[in-house]
This record gives structure tokens, sequence and C-alpha cells, in this order.
């Protein structure tokens, strides 16, 4: 039975809830209880990892009997493993719901299920109500779930001949102001920004996310520094509103573990050329920009050093994504093609 | 006194004359002479180096004393200089002619002020009339006049990160048929193709414009190797279908006044590395071609090696004239900028 605008109005509702909740290791998720006439008998959202689901934040508000006959309508396909807190399959069937609505599919190897359980369970249950306001909401999460990592964003600036600095190794500003703002607003929607100890020595960064006019944006990344030398006491990264994470490592796969593992969905790796082109042979780059200033420099200070490539067969493809002028600078988004990196439409 | 209608068509009729000119050392000009009643009583063209100018030519067809007040109609502004055939100024001052109008002002530093010389006799002189489609027809001869050399266009194919190969040496093709075949067009819109013996050497390359079946297109460059090793007699170069021109030099400003005396306006310049990087050292690179295929490829194969640049204060500015998406690639046609390269609209 397709979706009444009763039970539309009660998932625009619940969508409202989910957005109450921390975007983080756990998925943003509303969930409302109509009664067998239609009234909204109760609401819950997920308050994050360690908390109640949402289905099961709406169920404890009532007396028990009282979801007797309810239809849920629930922004996330109710789970179906056993956490913390028991399968939210089985808490809806034992309140005796009869119907439940889900706008997006659990891709959770280990949770999802959850609607397959309800209907053999006898409950009548239909997905896909307001999916796209759901995915979006949903989106760096589903891509986490999809990748089983943060979904990575390898960025650069070059010339066009593709260095990153002149030959005595001078390259402020390599690109101009255009450019410039661009990352910074790039930064502040990403979740971690990523460098390596030789960008931390060498240029001394601060890894926020400031306006044109040099002010704090309101979101910040957490600021990331990746390898072995130790970052000196006084250097700028460590005045960051935020508590900056040290990775004492090369093993980039463990460092995307770590983060996902701390609720962070996307990563903007911010170089140098060492880190990126790490992240680019290893696989990891979902994401590649490169901000293109219209310079030519030789030499050999290179955006990008060894990805180990030894063969045009072997070249790392990519598909372009945009093409946009920034001020006098290019900015080339492209994203791996090929088959570890499938494009999915709608990624972070 | 402003042009009159028969004047203008006159021009008109002028233009159409100096297309049966050749393109070549000396700009293609045609002149047509109206008796003071404004009809046509004689035409010329410029038939190329060694022979009459379009005045003259006009001109010598009249009986003595019959421009006696004629009006004198020519494409470009009439010559100041005793060259091979005098100055033709002072042929139209001497037949008696009373009016001149031309298109366009002569940029020779020689060749220049044949208009004051013809306003210091009396005769009326109007310039400009149909300067556009003047300046179109004459546009590479007039750029060559202002750089004091042909046009340099340096193409080159890269990766995103400014690889023209990958480490074992294969590139073939890091750019899609769409790249290709763009390169082919503009092959053809050249008058001259320049290579390396390096690129001779390693990729054999036929030099030809063809369409994407492989028909040799109906333009063709005149192909030109530059360097000290020798081409191999069974070079696929030789088997083009203009001869080619060898120069055992890198004196990249030699082989340009050479070429520039064979009449040679435009010169596309397309490899390998050494040699583009060679033109741009030389800051003789007026406008720059980067087909830039979506891959990442690293390692040591750069498109561009070393071009001189110090210090990114010394950095080669280019401005980007226009991005273009051709298939998978991109295209970025840029030129530089600065004092020695001053951007002028409507070169080549």
């Amino acid at each position: 039975m397709p979706a009444t605008q009763v039970e539309r109005d009660a998932m625009q509702r619940a969508l409202a809830l989910a957005e109450n909740g921390p975007r983080g290791v756990n998925p943003q998720v509303g969930a409302v209880i109509l009664s067998p006439d239609g009234d909204v008998i109760a609401e819950g959202w997920h308050r994050g990892a360690g908390t109640s689901h949402a289905e099961i934040d709406a169920l404890t508000k009532l007396a028990p009997g009282a979801a007797h006959g309810a239809t849920a309508v629930v922004t996330l396909e109710p789970c179906n493993h056993h956490g913390r807190t028991g399968p939210c399959s089985e808490a809806l069937i034992d309140a005796g719901v009869t119907r439940v609505l889900y706008a997006v599919a659990d891709p959770g190897p280990r949770s999802a299920g959850g609607g397959a359980r309800l209907r053999d369970a006898g409950v009548q249950v239909e997905s896909g109500l307001l999916a796209n306001e759901a995915t979006a909401l949903l989106q760096s999460w589903l891509t986490v779930q999809r990748l089983g990592r943060p979904f990575v964003t390898v960025k650069w600036a070059q010339s066009l001949d593709g260095r990153a600095a002149a030959s005595d190794g001078t390259s402020r500003w390599i690109t101009g102001p255009s450019a410039r703002a661009d990352v910074h607003h790039r930064r502040a929607r990403a979740d971690a920004i990523v460098v390596g100890t030789g960008t931390v020595l060498a240029d001394d960064p601060s890894l926020t996310a400031r306006s044109e006019g040099g002010e704090l944006l309101d979101a910040q990344p957490v600021p990331v520094v990746i390898g072995r030398t130790p970052t000196p006491g006084s250097a700028a990264v460590r005045s960051h509103p935020l508590q900056p994470l040290f990775y004492e490592t090369h093993d980039l796969t463990a460092v995307l573990d770590d983060l996902r593992g701390r609720g962070i969905h996307r990563v903007f790796v911010e170089g140098g050329p060492t880190l990126a082109s790490s992240f680019v042979k290893a696989g990891l780059a979902d994401e590649v920009l490169a901000y293109i200033a219209p310079v030519l420099l030789g030499g050999d200070r290179l955006a990008l050093t060894d990805i180990g490539v030894a063969s045009i067969e072997d070249a790392r493809r990519l598909a372009v994504a945009s093409v946009e002028r920034l001020g006098d600078d290019l900015l080339i988004v492209a994203n791996p093609t090929g088959p570890a990196h499938a494009p999915t439409r709608g990624d972070v």
C-alpha cells in the first residue's frame, strides 16, 4: 500500500527530527509513530553512538501496548543486528507495529535486513518515501558505509606543467585569492584536514578554515598530521581551535580506520606532494582537486611524485567531474575510474 | 572626406583581388583605381615577393596620364620604402592620384609612412575603410610584422600531473581521439610543424595533418626537424608531401628567422619535452596548448623539463584564453603575459 499524505508528512517530520542528532560514526535518524487513525503518538531521534536508535527512542515514550496496530515512519531502514540496543526490527514487532515506512535502506553489512525481518513477521513494509531527502541528509555517512572508510579528497595546487613550487622551493602564492578562498570553504565542509609532517615543517600551516578576511569560519575541520617526524611545540597547528591528531605512521589505511572510528566522514588531504602521492598510490583518493595556476615553472618540485605507475596501461585514470575558473586559475575536480572506483552519484 | 559607397564597393573588390595573391613573406594586397567619376579604371594585386605591389600592378595597366585626378583604393597603406619596386606612395603621387583610401596601416618599420608621404604631397588620404575585413585577411602577416618572427604555438599532451609519458616511456595514447583530431586540424592551420630530433627518433611521426579516417587534409604544414642528430633516411617525415626542412642547430631564433624568410607565419611546435621547454625558456612561445588527459602518472617523464625558472617570481605567467573539453580530455589554451608578451587581440 503506497504512502498516504499523513505518512508523507510524518516522514518529513522524521527527517527534521533526524537533524537533531549529531553527524558521526552513527547515522542521523528520526522516527515518528502514527496511531491507526494517523495521529502522531510519539517521536524520536538518534543522539549518537551508545544511545537508543530513533525507533526505540520513540517507542519508549509510549505506554505498553500503545503502539499496537501503529505505523512507524523512520528515515533509515530499521536495523536488524544485536548491538548495544537490540535490533529495532524486533522491537517494532514486539511493540505490535503493523506497518513500517522507511526512506533509505541500511547499507551496513551487519545492520541491514531489518525490512525483510519485519516482512517475515507479517508487518507491511514500504521503502523509498522521501528517499532523496533522506539520502541527502545521510550522504556522507552512506559513503563511509559504502567505502568502509572516510571519503578522501586529495587537493593540490600546481602550475600548468605540474609543479608545486619553483626550483628553489618558493611557491607562495602559486594560485590566486579566489582559489585560496575556494580551498578554505572546502576545508570548512570537511571533517578533517590532513597534512604530512613535511608540510608542517616547511609551511607551518594553521589548518584552519578562514574567510578571505582571515576570520575563522563557523565549521572547522579536525587537523590531522601524518608522519614520523615530531611536530614542534610551536607549530601553528597546535593553536587550532580543535585538538590536532598526530599519527606517527605511514599506514594510511590505519589512519583512515581511526578517523572513521571518530565519526569523521570527509577527509581533505592537503599535502604536500609526498602525502598526496601516497594517497593516490594506495588507491585512497576518491576525489582529486587540482588547482591549476596558469604559470609554467619547469624543474623538479612536482605536485605529485611517484604514484607507482610504471607503464601507460597502469595510469590512474580519472573522469573530470568539473572544470571551474577561479580568478586566473582553474580548478579541475576529478574522480578515479576503473574497478576499484566505480563512480557513484552523490558521494559526499 | 569620408568614403563613398562607390569607394566602399571598390575596397570590397580590392579585398577580393588581394586573395588572389599568395600568403607568404609579403602581404596579400589588392588595389582598385577609380576615375574621378567613380568608374573602375584599373585593378591589381600583389603576386608575392619580387613582383609589383598591388598599386603598381594596377597603375601599370593604365595609359600615361590616365590616373590623373583618380582615387586609389588599397587594402594596405601604400609603402614608402625604396625596395625592389620603389615606394608606392611616390608612384601614386607621380601618377597624379589625388585621393587614396586604405584599410590597414602598414606596421613595417621600413615600409610605413606612405600615408603621411601622400598627405605631404597634398593627396587626400583616408584610412580604416573595411579595416576589420582587411585585418582578418592579413592577420598572420601582421602578427609576423609585430613579432619580427613567425607566431609560435607550443603544444604538448600531458597527464593532469604534467607527465608526457609513464616511467617506462609509454605514452600512446595519453589523450583520446577528440584531442588527437583537434591537433590535426590545428596542424592544418599552421604553416610549419616543428619537432626535435629526439621525437623523430623516438616516435617516427609523419608530421602530416590527417582526418580521423587517416586521409591527408587539404592543407599541410611544412615539416621541420630541429637538432644535431641526423634524421634517418627511412624516417616517416621524409615521406611528407612537402619537403622537410632540417636545422642542425639549437639556435631557435635563427630557425625562426629562416622560416620567416620562407614566408612561414605560423609555427606549430609539437615536441618533445626538450624542444617545447627550449621554446618556452627562450620566450618564443606565443601560445601554449596543453592537452590534458585525466590520468595521473607520476614519475620523471615530464611534458616540460627545465625552463630556466629558479624562483616563483620568475614563473612564466600565462593567461588562460580558453578551456575546452575534448572527449575525456581538456585543452587549455594560454598566452604568455608580462612585458615581453603583451597580449594582442587577433594574433594569428
